[in-house]
């Protein structure tokens, strides 16, 4: 069933059941909001202009008021979608903080009127037999008496020269790249000039049409990384690729799921696929090289050194991509071997790099890199956070889909959501943060992570919780949902080795965020601004995260949910050369922290495992 | 039947009965000589190493001394290949002059040691923890510590670079085209180096294997430019240019035959294509356009513009070239639509651009392109010549082969050699401009170009000749063989007619010098030396063209015949870097005299007709 926000009108497809926010986050539109979709701190309004959603929640009534509610505003985390019918929404301003406040307290410089992909129209004077400049030099002649930037047709706009020079009479269009031109037009066309920015994830693959002359964000199509049928993790990607024949699988897989996105978004706009005249590309270090068809084997060992790690342009017919074949290819550079595009383009779109006061900006997908600084110093790093969080690797563990339990607060008894309100089938990655969050507080996990026993817990007044508990020692296991429950589910239950699974990547986080405080010389308390990017909101909720401990407390910062901030930066490099040049510089800016290579790191780690 | 040459020691395919002159001279390879092949300069000298030729001439005779004779002396336009045995033939020193002088006398600077495909030993440190630098920059760092000139790695390289530079510990090769890197190879590869200059002829295609290293040309082919079959003549080609599908065959015809010489020279060497890294092309603006898929269409327009006349340089894989993929294809700059690449290759080679006093450089081919003056100033100019020369359009005309009749002297009888000694089937350019030239001389043709009447040549005592005029006025015959011919070949005549196409052809180049003689100022006796090139002394004997009026006498001038000037042009180019800027930088330097703008070439065009 279809759902279009306003003021993008993109249209996209959402599950019965689904949270308007999960619709949104899955598209790239990022919502405000600060309690992580719990749906207390009323931030993540929206305003329904046609059809129907899940009726109010206590939690609309008391965050909105009468005005607002009769003006049809709802909470993007509450409001579900139920009916088959068309849904269009409008994101208030105040609602659609994120890329537009990233956009903005990033550089004013990095603007949409700075595009790198432009339209020229010429009227080129003819020749004569007094006269007999050749077609190139009589359009560089009138190029040179107009603009000071270079110019520079290659072969495909020579072949294209001759006809569209004499077919209305000297009058043509050059559409150009940087000082490239990539195609030639005859009279003063008007074609539109659009572009996409890739975000290509481990695990998920995004792409934004956006339109280059006016910023427009067109449309938006995600799969599922074709690459994951080899492995759902980076190693298992780089292992698949030791042969030739894997890297050239790996790179037709990601190229196929960029040119079916071409043609989702192309076609969702009502445009051609040569309409789409650049890309950018942002992903982490070894989804860079494997689009390339670079091996990254030696990423996986050590000392993990990249092949390259400066922006690449290519055209898109070297990559057999399915725009136009002159289009331009930019991928944004790497920071390290396992610090990537992506964190690139996180820098980027939060602008970290501009902060005058400590601020830390923390994108945890498949993995987790972070950095860590402000304009004077900044520093970055990786951790193998593994999927945990996504809800991978655990035993009851399941993407956020319908059925997934997503939330869980305890007081006498344990309480849950599950996504759609279904029967709970698992757990995904929000649900378990909030799970062992909770049963943290209460008592049921200490901190080493040890599921307390029964009897204990019996002894200390909690009966109600202790009958969840079974097993002993290594093969004790809580019961999220129980006998108890009437929605004929699933039994539901997290187990020892989980609270272990989830220590190993919080620990791997934590000692990561640790080991830069002291690098920089900083405590918890000088941190003033957290970026939260990736998962977080929609597998993490911030506020689970600081009760687990992933995070210090900060008690002096902001923490500013910036969603897909890698694919926000993206947009940016694809809509201003400023932004790419940035970008091009950044990567000289931050110092790579190799946590591997530090004598300390297996300390912190084993003390951040820790609840 | 198979002629080697050393020192290259080459093989190329003969035909019974050819001249080892017309061999040679078909495989590129270059024998000095002055009278264009008749046998009386006894500067065409080549020693006999195996192998058994035709019977000694009396010109070789009274030319050579006996101490030659024994030691195997012949020379190259009288000794014919007679069996079907391998010939191994040595071309002396003294007669090698073309290329050599050619190269010395042009510039020091052009020379081999100026190399721009080069390859070069690194040995790269390996990566640590400490110290992750990415394979790119570890390997831009030994560069930079060794050489001032910038390194580009582009994504072929970057591809290759992880493999070869683990295989030996960090020692590789990069094998590089001017400041981009081709290919990048594990050790310290000695893999051969090899270049391909390629002269694009509207008739002919050559190709020369050479040495990027050593300078030295390691195999020859040829073969008939397969655009042919659309026709003989460049308008021919551009009409079929007209549509998209006509262009995209005439491409693909020419990289066809491109890719065959490749083939047969590595093969004839022993190499790999991959092995051939570089190619350089010279050729008429049209068969430019037509290799690199661009329109000509406007070429045979008013007025006449080129798409492009700079120099353009293409990665092979982009041309379907059957080299190494990332070689780089150098094609020279055009000067004008009609004065193209291998003119600029014959300036380039004859080195006329340092002359201190004025020379002339004619190239006759199917066009006649010409560039007069000296350092001071150069201009150039393009006539359509059109085949004559090449005994096209002639009634009984045809290609220089067994059979046709190459040499014609008049005393009181007329006398004639066929090619092979063979009975006559026809009349070649060289012979039909004797036969012109002599006929012209014991006045059976008049100034005008009229065939005198038989009764007023009988009256004037040449009754020998008059009998073999018949027919009336424009429809008057002369033949060259008749029935007291004891070679029952066919009958050979000239036709009215065919005196009018050679006036066409003679008319319209001598027209050019005139108009250029006339734009800088100069009178015959200025000039003091005249580059033969093309068709001079395969087609036409320089004696000849004197005699003819096709040049002026030049009484003050060396004339210098210097064979396939095109393609020593374009070895130069392939061979040094400072030959390439020189040669980019030779259009700028030159005039383009368009004659069909000035409105006083047709009055000179009708004078020059006139004997």
């Amino acid at each position: 069933m279809p759902v279009r926000f306003l003021p993008n009108d993109a249209q996209h497809e959402a599950q019965s059941g689904e949270t308007i926010l999960q619709v949104a986050e899955r598209a790239g539109i990022p919502i405000e909001r600060v309690c992580g979709g719990r749906g207390t701190c009323g931030k993540c309004r929206v305003v329904v202009v046609e059809g129907e959603l899940s009726p109010l929640t206590s939690s609309e009534r008391s965050s909105l008021s009468p005005e607002q509610l009769s003006a049809g505003y709802r909470l993007a985390c509450q409001a579900r979608v139920t009916s088959s019918e068309d849904v269009l929404l409008r994101i208030p301003a105040e609602s659609q903080v994120e890329p537009v406040r990233i956009l903005s307290s990033g550089t004013s410089d990095v603007a949409p009127q700075d595009p790198w992909v432009t339209r020229h129209h010429l009227q080129v004077p003819p020749a004569g037999l007094a006269d007999q400049t050749a077609d190139l030099d009589a359009v560089l002649a009138v190029w040179r008496s107009r603009y000071s930037d270079p110019l520079r047709l290659d072969l495909s706009a020579l072949r294209q020269l001759p006809a569209a020079l004499r077919e209305e009479d000297g009058r043509i269009t050059l559409i150009k790249a940087r000082d490239r031109v990539i195609d030639v037009r005859a009279g003063h066309a008007t074609t539109p000039l659009m572009g996409i920015a890739f975000d290509i994830g481990t695990t998920t693959v995004v792409g934004f049409l956006m339109d280059l002359e006016t910023g427009e964000e067109l449309a938006v199509a995600s799969e599922l990384n074709p690459q994951t049928k080899h492995g759902d993790n980076v190693i298992a990607r780089i292992e698949y690729a030791e042969s030739q024949a894997g890297l050239e699988s790996l790179q037709a897989e990601i190229v196929g799921a960029l040119n079916r996105i071409i043609d989702a978004t192309t076609k969702a706009e009502g445009c051609a696929r040569e309409d789409v005249l650049a890309a950018t590309v942002v992903g982490n270090t070894t989804m860079q090289h494997l689009l390339l068809g670079i091996s990254p084997v030696h990423l996986a060992r050590s000392p993990y050194v990249p092949v390259y790690t400066t922006a690449q342009c290519v055209a898109a017919k070297d990559l057999k991509l399915g725009c136009h074949p002159e289009a331009c290819i930019w991928l944004l550079p790497n920071i390290a071997g396992w610090v990537g595009a992506d964190t690139v383009a996180v820098l980027l779109a939060t602008g970290i790099y501009l902060d005058a006061e400590p601020a830390l900006a923390i994108d945890i997908g498949t993995n987790g890199e972070m950095a860590m600084g402000s304009r004077e110093r900044l520093i970055a790093c990786s951790t193998a956070a593994g999927p945990a969080f996504e809800g991978a690797h655990i035993s009851c563990g399941m993407r956020a889909s319908s059925g997934a339990i997503e939330q869980v607060w305890v007081d006498d008894e344990v309480h849950w959501r599950a996504i759609a309100d279904a029967p709970a089938r698992g757990v995904c990655g929000s649900g378990l943060v909030d799970a062992i969050s909770e049963l943290l507080r209460v008592g049921v996990i200490d901190n080493q992570g040890r599921m307390g026993n029964p009897e204990a817990l019996a002894a200390r007044g909690l009966r109600h919780l202790a009958h969840r508990l079974q097993g002993e020692n290594r093969h004790r296991v809580f019961h999220l949902t129980g006998s108890d429950d009437s929605e004929n589910g699933s039994l539901v239950s997290l187990t020892q080795r989980d609270v272990r699974e989830l220590q190993l990547a919080k620990g791997a986080v934590r000692a990561g965020i640790e080991i830069m405080m002291k690098e920089l010389g900083l405590h918890a308390e000088d941190i003033r601004k957290v970026y939260l990017a990736g998962a977080f909101g929609n597998y993490i909720q911030p506020s689970s995260a600081l009760g687990i401990g992933l995070l210090p407390s900060f008690p002096n910062a902001q923490l500013l949910p910036v969603g897909n901030a890698a694919g926000s930066g993206a947009r940016q490099a694809l809509l201003s050369y400023r932004a790419c040049e940035i970008a091009s510089e950044l990567p000289s800016r931050v110092e790579y922290l190799e946590l591997s290579g530090r004598p300390d790191f297996q300390e912190e780690f084993v003390e951040a495992m820790l609840f």
